[in-house]
């Protein structure tokens, strides 16, 4: 009898992930919810060298980074193909997903928590990197074309996750007059199955950015004086 | 009638890892000598988002980010498999490579260019992500068990390129006294084929590590004064 768990804390995007994953998939799962502020000793065995979730355990086996628990899940069970087959658009999918993670959630990051003189440089560079994505949404319904993929998966933290960075941040990026596109797949992305049953209440991610916008204000004000 | 193209140069780990993986594959490839400081239309049209080496051309279409290409590589010429089969074994070796790239390197860049008091504890954080792939290396030839595979190729880095980051900045990491394991791997690693056909001069690397180390120490010291 197979056994999935899933270590996850439900405001994170990259925990979002694995289950949008897991329901495309139609695998069944126990949701283990990790309180960040107390580590069990579950996540820091499962993943002594981040200490972060989500860890996906199949059969006690523990696989990290959610990214890397996305193509664990495509070729584990595949019903349903998250990553597309041809290898050329399988490798544009990785390239843009990597691009999300390593350029485009910190550029949004970097302008939520900018301010002063700062501020401006860092939403120009948080456009930027939301500008190519637009081109390649353009045309699409979803990133996957018809059908959700691993790249509209990857690419979720643009729908209600960087709509709460605005607010706190009091800045607007993705509006429906700059990104036609980009704005119309997060309203579409967001109304989708499994999507729609499985993402946090805003409230909640308004709670959970909060703490950590404000820890690394008070550190830059603090480098300041 | 196949053509591959690839858009590099001799110095770089990310290229190295390319022409390594296509060589393992037996793939013929034309060598497109890339000028970092005066870089080719091609390029910038091939790489457009990050306008960075290594970029695949095959049959015209570009691919890029050396660790999106290997597994590009991995999925059209199936002789030689570089990931492993099994899917959690394959998950394993994504989840290091990607340590590799956003842990270790950065750890080791960043022990070559501090100076003063911060240089103890940074070379303290790279010796902390080596002793983490030293545990992973031990009791393997290989990473990828007898052969040479997709981790021991992203892996490459930690054989002449960090040895010429020791050298230059000052600092003895990768010993045999401390990681026996890691030591050997890489003395095996730089005599295998096809490895040592394919492996940049030490001068040429120390020349080019040697620009961007005095750079980022300079701005270092001006931020200072």
């Amino acid at each position: 009898m197979e056994e999935v768990k899933l270590i996850a804390t439900h405001q994170s995007f990259p925990c979002a992930r694995v289950e949008w994953a897991l329901r495309i998939k139609g695998v069944e799962y126990e949701y283990l919810k990790e309180d960040l502020a107390n580590k069990s000793s579950l996540l820091l065995q499962s993943n002594p060298v981040h200490k972060k979730v989500p860890v996906l355990l199949h059969n006690n086996k523990p696989i990290a980074e959610s990214l890397v628990i996305l193509e664990y899940i495509d070729e584990t069970w595949k019903k349903n193909p998250l990553l597309p087959l041809d290898p050329y658009e399988r490798a544009q999918a990785r390239f843009w997903a990597r691009f999300i993670d390593e350029k485009c959630v910190l550029a949004v990051w970097g302008a939520t928590v900018a301010q002063g003189e700062e501020k401006e440089k860092a939403v120009g560079a948080a456009l930027e990197s939301l500008a190519l994505l637009e081109k390649e949404i353009q045309g699409k319904k979803y990133f996957g074309g018809e059908k959700i993929g691993y790249l509209d998966i990857a690419a979720g933290c643009m729908s209600l996750w960087f709509s709460v960075l605005e607010e706190l941040g009091e800045m607007e990026l993705l509006n429906a007059e700059r990104f036609p596109s980009l704005h119309e797949w997060s309203q579409n992305f967001l109304q989708t199955s499994p999507v729609k049953d499985c993402i946090p209440s805003r409230e909640s991610v308004v709670e959970y950015f909060s703490f950590g916008i404000n820890y690394v204000r008070s550190l830059a004000a603090s480098s300041k004086s």
